[in-house]
């Protein structure tokens, strides 16, 4: 038996009202693949955003290889971040996640305790062919958390690739966990994403691995004054947790404080903001451009017959795509 | 008095037969932003490529960081091919050539000699307002010179930006000159650019800096040993010459053949050319598109609408490129 979706209205109302199944379902139809779901989600998403940017929230990257010990830290800043009356959502980014079946934030038993917290609200990655996709889904899943009232909203991503970027692109402040060890957990890491990062925490400073964790902090603050400044004049700052233990975990928050409010005093924050919303515009019209492009049926046709022609170097690529363009824009000139 | 530019039946004779000059204007053509010259300059292309790929030729990417020493190593590199019974082009792509005027290859008094070697064609970059069109630009020019009867081809770039990215698009071998020492020269040289090489030539290996060259040498050897294997199954080599002396440019050049028989051996030479062509003909239906777009005088007016409710946060920006394609498709709909 299939059941009725909440209307435009119900789902605006529910999600303002901060209701959790509400939220939850709004979500699944952004990441709906179907068409009138998705024309329902940009309805819900347009009256939500009627009153303007929620310039008041937070979005925070989370990002470092397999193993550095992720999921730990953001349940433990997670609660951190509730019990100073925050309210906090963490999402995901992980365009393997339909392969691996949700090998970040898959399973909510890897955040026990922030997953039974009422002000916390967790979502695992959604799903999707391509990284532009999946990435476009969190951005959406970003707009409705905040309507619903979590002011705080991580993004988690796994450290190996382009994710990091479409983070990035989505976020207010960069963190990078790393290993105890000096230089060689770099290795999983590519280095356009240390230059990324506002904040670098070297997790697992516990026990033995306390005095290892203190040399690969002094190791990442030279590489890092090293790199160029960043363009809101913040340097990155170098700290040491332990998110077993708790310990270094209020000092994490309180630099993802300082940071925020550097960049709200000197107009960075705002700023990055604009800057991220034109480049998600570009993003979005040249994707829809794309999917135009290669859905129409004299477009197919000719690139079926020019490709091997461009392949053997018989036909110069770019001939080739005047040619395929001239059909696409026919209609248009007429 | 405006002089008559030749038919496309010129120029393709003109170019066949080796005619610099006639070279020469034909590249003018790729290279003018005047819609007649483009016409032309298409037509010209698409009769020299009628008979396939130039599969005998072998392109060549060298970058470096400013002071490395291209340009001398170029031209020794040049004047030695040219004395095994090659034809050698130099050609260029620096995006920054037109602020800078002509800041690599604009001067072709720094390769004096080989400018007047008679199996030697120079042609500084071309100007462009976007990497995207110089490339193009250099991409097209590749394919003139090659029907003109020069079999090498070398692309120089300034070695610390996304030129790489270019010019490894549209070659057969990529090879970075890195100055003696041991790391410290990295800094100019983005990470990417290093993993992109497959040979590594540490110049000014003379006098005093022979015994520091070494040490980078063998600085170099380690580091790209760390490196993910090559997808053609090369272990990237790391030399020592000098420009200046001539010491280790047969070496070096004995290296890039090596590099091409072995390519051309387990057929990843053709594979990587296809994969070229393919890349190219996906760039120019992206430009193109993107370019129509925003000539598109609804389209223009749309943006101009909606942009700004998008930057204030007030339209989503996934909701502002549906409709402003909307305005862009309508007509292809009806």
């Amino acid at each position: 038996m299939r059941r009725t979706l909440p209307t435009s209205e119900e789902f605006v109302k529910g999600i303002r009202a901060g209701d959790r199944v509400v939220l939850g379902k709004a979500i699944t139809l952004v990441e709906s693949a179907r068409s009138e779901h998705h024309a329902l989600a940009q309805e819900v998403i347009g009256h939500l955003l009627a009153r303007g940017d929620r310039a008041e929230s937070l979005r925070v990257a989370v990002t470092g290889a397999p193993g550095v010990g992720k999921s730990t830290l953001i349940e433990a800043l997670g609660t951190h971040i509730t019990r100073e009356g925050k309210k906090v959502a963490v999402l995901a980014i992980d365009p393997t996640s339909s392969l691996s079946k949700g090998s970040i934030l898959g399973d909510k038993t890897r955040m026990e305790r922030l997953s039974n917290n009422e002000n916390a609200f967790i979502r695992p990655s959604p799903s999707g062919n391509s990284l532009g996709g999946v990435a476009r889904k969190t951005r959406e899943t970003i707009l409705l958390v905040e309507a619903a009232g979590y002011d705080t909203v991580i993004i988690e991503t796994v450290g190996v690739g382009q994710s990091e970027i479409a983070a990035h692109s989505m976020t207010d402040v960069f963190m990078l966990l790393l290993l105890p060890g000096a230089g060689d957990e770099l290795q999983g890491i590519k280095r356009g994403i240390v230059e990324m990062a506002d904040i670098l925490a070297v997790n697992k400073a516990d026990g033995d691995r306390t005095k290892l964790a203190g040399q690969a902090r002094a190791f990442y603050h030279n590489a890092t004054h090293l790199l160029p400044p960043k363009a809101n004049g913040w340097a990155p700052r170098v700290l040491t947790c332990s998110a077993e233990t708790g310990t270094g975990i209020d000092k994490l928050w309180e630099t993802v404080l300082a940071f925020e409010t550097q960049s709200r005093v000197n107009g960075y924050f705002y700023e990055n903001r604009k800057q991220q919303a034109e480049y998600w515009l570009q993003e979005a019209l040249q994707a829809g451009l794309q999917s135009a492009l290669f859905e129409h049926a004299g477009v197919r046709t000719a690139l079926a017959a020019l490709k091997p022609e461009v392949l053997a170097g018989r036909l110069s690529p770019f001939a080739a795509a005047e040619r395929v363009l001239a059909v696409f824009l026919k209609d248009q000139n007429a």
